[in-house]
């Protein structure tokens, strides 16, 4: 059952969590909270409320390094390669998108590679934050190994979400995917929801295809977004931002245990605020063209990736949050 | 039924007749006809001499104006906007990439947006190009609406193809995909042998799955990869491209009329050679892990995106590129 938690609760909640567990950079606290209530309000409540009490354990396990900051190891000029220190993996991702976003105004585009940082919650963010500056916003991060390579059996490679972002006014677009067919955040989803899912997701314990998320939760043998095709990408994904960081790969991060930490991230930031006196109609003509396909059927019509619709964060900001009951017990008991 | 042509041969062909349709730049001439060699020798015949009655009939219908290079319209530092004023597109590419990897060598990465080019052919080669130099190279560009964008039913998309390559010793790791999960070319060459795709590509005229590629080829139903996966990044690949040259975005390309010309790409190396000094062993690592993956079968075990072996390249330089004779004499008669 659901209840509803209203953002700013939510924010003094993560707040005091933060605090106990021994975060005592306020400026780090607060805005790793802030980011937390963020995309909960957005609607991406699997790398925002629900992923709470995972970051605490990660904390108290010591893999995250909360009053850690990022520092620039090497510059380039436009591209910069900087080292987590393990520390917060949302706040660390912020600072270095900004740190691109400044290389961009100052170059047209900036780079960062960062090492040795944690899980960036919900990868959009950045790219969305990108695009606040007037910036195309492109980023990646490699995971633990959570899905087999096409042809193969046993989790060896990342689903690496890959995230596209162009500014626009009144909405951006982006792209902000895994590079397996669905997360395992939408498995359980539509497990718990009793559904199966839209296409074939993975292969059963059977070595059989399925559309069955629970199946696929328990083999763990998830597709790759266009077969070999997203295996492939995955694969390069990995390989450009281990050697561009010096950092681990995804067989690196794998061999540190069961839990995720550790992990490699790309930030690119191009400055689009010059590049066109036409911007708003040359976007607005892509996306008038697409909505005028024909549609296969009334409920399956063509849409343009976008953020998460304004409603829900229309609604969440009126009605609150709506949680879990069992979760929010989790994290006020944390 | 093939005929072995030499490589030698093959180019002083191609250089005949591009003077012979009016090429006057003999610069251009000889590395376009080094391109389309280049290609066909590396065994990508769709984007070498199966393609060359194509692009001459582009020069002579005046799509490709093939004594034109390209011009640069705005410099930002790091990334610049360049106009390919309608050249050969293999030439543009490579002119522009060698751009970006100047600038990568200047400030770390280096990017430009190109409008107004033409059909760049094998876009890996432009990858390989910018890891030839030690850079990590990434590249796409727009195409003619092509695809449906997921569910609709007419072509409002582009597959717009995307190449992502890492620079190594021995042979740089490739991925070059459209966003289709097959290109035209690899539904021709699988109905010609009389096979089936082994997925499922698109639909037929009844509207139902397919893994006939003769009726998609009739349909022009493609599935995009990954379904809205791959529509998604189709689009924002578009959108991208489109606002950062200010060219003509897909949907623009398409009101051209039926033929693909006057379309707009992005260039990004990023200069690797001085980010790691283990450079080597990382790459091995994350290809050896995906090697010892347990496979599927002994037929179907995991492989790492890599340059079309090198073998092809070998058979080729010493017997000649195998050509449809029927292509040939039609080379030959231009």
């Amino acid at each position: 059952m659901s209840i509803f938690i209203q953002a700013e609760e939510m924010k003094a909640v993560f707040l005091e969590k933060l605090k106990a567990h021994g975060v005592t950079d306020m400026e780090i606290a607060d805005e790793c909270a802030a980011i937390m209530v963020e995309n909960s309000v957005n609607g991406v409540y699997s790398h925002g409320v629900n992923r709470f009490p995972r970051m605490i354990s990660y904390i108290d396990k010591g893999y995250i390094k909360p009053d850690m900051r990022p520092t620039l190891v090497q510059s380039f000029g436009a591209f910069e390669k900087w080292d987590g220190n393990l520390g917060m993996g949302n706040t660390n991702a912020r600072i270095c998108m900004d740190r691109a976003i400044a290389l961009a105004k100052q170059f047209g585009i900036g780079c960062v590679a960062l090492k040795n940082t944690n899980h960036w919650m919900r990868g959009g963010q950045y790219g969305l934050q990108a695009a606040d500056a007037g910036c195309v916003g492109i980023c990646w991060s490699n995971t633990m190994p959570n899905m087999p390579a096409w042809g193969g059996v046993d989790c060896r490679i990342g689903n690496n979400p890959f995230i596209l972002c162009v500014p626009k006014e009144g909405g951006h677009l982006m792209m902000d995917g895994a590079m397996s067919q669905f997360s395992y955040g939408k498995l359980e989803t539509t497990r718990l929801a009793g559904k199966k899912l839209p296409v074939i997701g993975g292969y059963d314990t059977n070595g059989e295809l399925t559309d069955d998320p629970g199946e696929i939760e328990k083999s763990r043998r998830l597709i790759p977004m266009g077969y070999w095709k997203g295996s492939g990408m995955s694969i390069l994904l990995d390989m450009i931002v281990t050697i561009l960081s010096d950092g681990n790969s995804v067989c690196e991060v794998g061999k540190l245990g069961s839990d995720e930490y550790a992990l490699s991230q790309i930030f690119i930031a191009i400055n689009a605020e010059k590049t066109t006196d036409r911007r708003e109609a040359l976007l607005e003509n892509i996306i008038e063209d697409v909505k005028n396909s024909i549609p296969v059927s009334e409920k399956s019509r063509p849409r343009v990736p976008n953020e998460r619709s304004n409603h829900v964060r229309e609604e969440n900001l009126v009605d609150g949050v709506p949680v879990d009951e069992s979760v929010w017990q989790t994290i006020l008991a944390l």
